[in-house]
C-alpha cells in the first residue's frame, strides 16, 4: 500500500488543527498508509484544538495513523506568534520526512502551513521552501511551485526573483520544462489528457514584437516544442485575457512570473487550493492558505484546502508506489 | 454649459450602436451640450443598428445633439472587419475633436471603441492611442491609462513597454505622478477624498529586499512623498494580495505595469468599465470593451460601459468648464 508522510506544519498556526481534522476522518485512512511525524503531546494538542479524535498507533495498522515520534522534543512554542522554536520544529519534522523519502519508505509528503518568518528565524535562508526541499533532496533539475484549484492549476517559469530578472530567465528550456511539469502534475491529479494554455510575458503578448520579442523568439517556439512531445498546449496569450476569458478552456496555465498567476488565482479563490512543490523526485504538497494566526485554536479553520492537498498527495503516492514497486494504483 | 465632443469610434464595430443608444436617452442631454463628430449618413446608420432615434440638429439647441458633419466623407467601411478605411475615419474624427479641444470649444471627449489593427493600417504607429493623443495635443508631461470600475480605479506607472524594461522605468517621480493622477481622476469621478493603495513591483513585495529592492528604494519613498502632498495613500503591498484581499479598502490602486492591474480588473469585470487617457490637458474617455465584431448590428451590444464613460466625461467637462470660465458645476 502507498505510504504518505504528514507533518503538522507550524504549530503556532492552524496546521495542527487542520491536519487533526483531516486524520480524524476514517475515509482518509482507507486507501493509503499515513505516517504522522509528531510526538504524542503534539498530536494530543492538535486533537484538542480541532475538537476531534485521531485513530493512531505506534505500529503500522490498517485504518490507523502511524505516529512516528522524534527522540527530540519540541521547545515551547507560543501559539499565534512567529518564533525560532516554531520554525525549528517545522524544519526538524520536514527533514525527517525527506529522509524517509530518500530511503523510499514513503511515496509522498503533505505538510501543514508554514510561516516564512519563523523558518527564517530558525535559519532557513533559501529563496523559498522549494529551494530548500530541492537542496535537501540533492535535486538540481527544473522545479516550480504549482498552484492547484479544482478548476485551474498553474505552474511558473520563474518564481521568487526580482521582476528586473524575469525577462532574462524566460528561456526556451525553462518554458518547455514548466509545460511538461504542469502536464505531469495534472495527470497525477486525475486529468488523463490535460489541456494547457501558456501566458505571454509582455502586455498584449508584445503586439507582434512592438513591446518585447519573448513571445516570438522564446515562448511560441517552446509551446511548439511541447506540442511535438504530444502535449495539448497552446499560447502564448496575453495574461490579462487568458485568465478572464480563456481559463475555462484549460486544465492548467503556465505563467512566466509569480504575480502573473497569483493575482488571478487569489482572485479566483486560491485559499481553498493546494500548493505543490513541483518537479522534485517526490510529491510534496500543502494547503495554499497560511498559518492564520487570527483564528488558531477556535476550531474555525476550514480543512477544505487540506483535504484537497491530501487527495492530491494520495494520488501522487499511489502513482509513485506503482512506478517503484508495481503496487497497483 | 459644458460641452462634450463624441465620436462613434470604429464604424466596423459596435461603437456607432452604443453611442446611438447613449444619445437616444434624453436624460443624457440634460446637463451638458453634446457635439457628435459624424456625418448624417453615419448617424442614421448608427441609429438603425441600435434601433433607436437620436434627437439631433445642425445647430446648438438644448436637448438636441449637435451634429458636426465633416466636409470629408468616409470611404466605404465593411462591418466586422479591420480595414485602413475604418482606421482612417477614426483618426479623422478624433483629430477634429482634438482640434476643438485645443481651441477650447469643448471641455471633454468621449469616443467609441477603436480597433488597434485598423488604426495601424491607417498609419497610426504610436506605442498606444494615449501617446498619439499626447503628441497631437503637444503634451509631454506624465500620462497613464486609467481604468475605472464602479468599485475600483487603477492607474499605471508603466504601460505598453516590454516587461524587460519595467523595473528600470519604476522611478520615484513616475510613481508620485501616477498617485497624483489617480487621486485627481477619482476626485473628478465624484470621490472627494479618495483612498489609494499602491502595488509592489516584486513578488511578496520583494520580501524586505530579498527579491528586488524597488519597494524599499523607490516605491515606499514615493508613497511617503505623495502622503506629504496630502493624499490618502498607502503601500506598497504585494500585487497578488492587494487585489484579492485589500481592494475594498481603496477607491484606486496604482500598479507598476500593465498586466498587474489588467489581470485583476478583467477578472473583476472590467469590460463594463471605463478607460481614461489620463494626464492630458483634457479628459478623454472610452468604454473599456473593444469593437466586438461578433455582435455588430444585432442590437445586442450593451451600452452600460458607454454610459459609465459618458457619466465620467460629463463630470470631467463640468469641472473643466468651471476651471476655465467659471461656469458653476
Amino acid at each position: 500500500m502507498a505510504r504518505v508522510a504528514i507533518t503538522l506544519g507550524d504549530q503556532a498556526g492552524v496546521g495542527p488543527e487542520v491536519i487533526a481534522k483531516l486524520l480524524s476522518d476514517p475515509q482518509n485512512l482507507e486507501n493509503v498508509e499515513v505516517v504522522l511525524l509528531a510526538n504524542e503531546d503534539e498530536l494530543r494538542s492538535a486533537e484538542q484544538q480541532a475538537g476531534v479524535s485521531v485513530p493512531w498507533s505506534l505500529d503500522r495498522k490498517p485504518g490507523f495513523v502511524q505516529l512516528l515520534p522524534s527522540s527530540e522534543n519540541a521547545q515551547h512554542i507560543t501559539l499565534k506568534e512567529v518564533s525560532a522554536a516554531a520554525g525549528a520544529r517545522v524544519i526538524h519534522q520536514l527533514s525527517r520526512a525527506l529522509s524517509m523519502a530518500r530511503s523510499q519508505e514513503i511515496n509522498a509528503i503533505l505538510f501543514g502551513p508554514l510561516n516564512k518568518t519563523s523558518l527564517k528565524l530558525a535559519g532557513m535562508n533559501h529563496e523559498d521552501e522549494l529551494r530548500w526541499f530541492a537542496t535537501e533532496l540533492g535535486f538540481d533539475g527544473f522545479t516550480s511551485e504549482l498552484n492547484i484549484l479544482a478548476e485551474l492549476t498553474t505552474a511558473r517559469v520563474t518564481s521568487h526573483i526580482p521582476m528586473s530578472e524575469v525577462a532574462e530567465n524566460v528561456k526556451h528550456e525553462r518554458v518547455v520544462a514548466a509545460i511538461k511539469l504542469l502536464n505531469e502534475t495534472l495527470i497525477t491529479a486525475g486529468k488523463p489528457s490535460p489541456r494547457l494554455g501558456v501566458c505571454a510575458l509582455n502586455p498584449h503578448a508584445g503586439e507582434n514584437g512592438n513591446f518585447g520579442r519573448e513571445e516570438l523568439d522564446i515562448i511560441a517556439p517552446a509551446v511548439l516544442a511541447a506540442k511535438e512531445l504530444g502535449i495539448d498546449v497552446e499560447g502564448p496569450y496575453p495574461s490579462d485575457t487568458i485568465f478572464a476569458t480563456r481559463r475555462n478552456l484549460y486544465d492548467g496555465i503556465v505563467t512566466m512570473y509569480h504575480d502573473q498567476g497569483q493575482i488571478a488565482m487569489k482572485l479566483i479563490g486560491f485559499d481553498s487550493g493546494v500548493t505543490v512543490q513541483g518537479g522534485l523526485p517526490i510529491s510534496i504538497a500543502t494547503p495554499a492558505h497560511g498559518t492564520a494566526f487570527d483564528i488558531v485554536g477556535q476550531g474555525k479553520a476550514s480543512m477544505g484546502a487540506t483535504q484537497h492537498a491530501f487527495d492530491h498527495t494520495v494520488r501522487a503516492a499511489l502513482r509513485n508506489a506503482k512506478e517503484f514497486d508495481g503496487t497497483p494504483s
